[in-house]
C-alpha cells in the first residue's frame, strides 16, 4: 500500500480532510524523528517501539580490490513488533496451514 | 518516550481532544495491521517502509538438552527506515563528532 492510498483510507476513516490526516502524520513522524536524533526509544502501544541504535565505527573491506575503508559509526532506527501485533500475524499464518 | 506522552504531544501540536487523537492512532495502526496479515508491505514518505516478511520453518537445536525442535513458519513485521529519517540521524552523529 503506497502513501496515497494510505491516506486516502485514513481520511476515509476518520472523516477528515486530506489537509488534516496529512498535518497529523508529519506531527506524528515529526515526533518520532526528534525521539530517535536524541536516541530516546518509542513506544506504541498495540503496535510496536521504534529504537535508535548506535553502529560503531568499523573496517571493512572491498571484496573486490581488498582495500580497507573505515565505516563511520551511525545511528539505525529498528522497530520491534509489539504482541498484539505479533499474534495476529501468527494467527493469519495459521490459518493458512 | 512512552505511549502516554506521545499521544499528550500529539494532542498539544493538533489541538484534538485526547479521544481523537487516539481514535486516529488506532485507526493508522489497524490499516498497518491489515496490510501486514495480507503480506503488503506499507510506505511512509519521509519515513520508512513496513514489510511483513515470512519466516520459512526450521529445525532449532536446544543447547542445554540438544533436543531438535521445528520453529513452525512465521510472518515478520520488518520496518526500513526512509532516507529522509536516515540523514537526520546521520546529521546528528555528524554533529556529535
Amino acid at each position: 500500500m503506497e502513501h496515497k492510498q494510505f491516506i486516502e483510507e485514513l481520511q476515509k476513516r476518520l472523516g477528515m480532510s486530506r489537509k488534516d490526516v496529512d498535518g497529523l502524520l508529519s506531527d506524528t513522524l515529526q515526533i518520532i524523528k526528534e525521539r530517535s536524533v536524541v536516541m530516546d526509544s518509542f513506544a506504541i502501544q498495540g503496535f510496536g517501539t521504534f529504537e535508535p541504535r548506535k553502529r560503531a565505527e568499523r573496517v571493512s573491506v572491498n571484496p573486490a580490490t581488498g582495500k580497507r575503508m573505515l565505516i563511520p559509526p551511525k545511528i539505525v532506527l529498528t522497530f520491534k513488533p509489539g504482541t498484539l501485533i505479533k499474534n495476529k500475524l501468527k494467527e493469519s499464518t495459521d490459518n493458512e496451514q
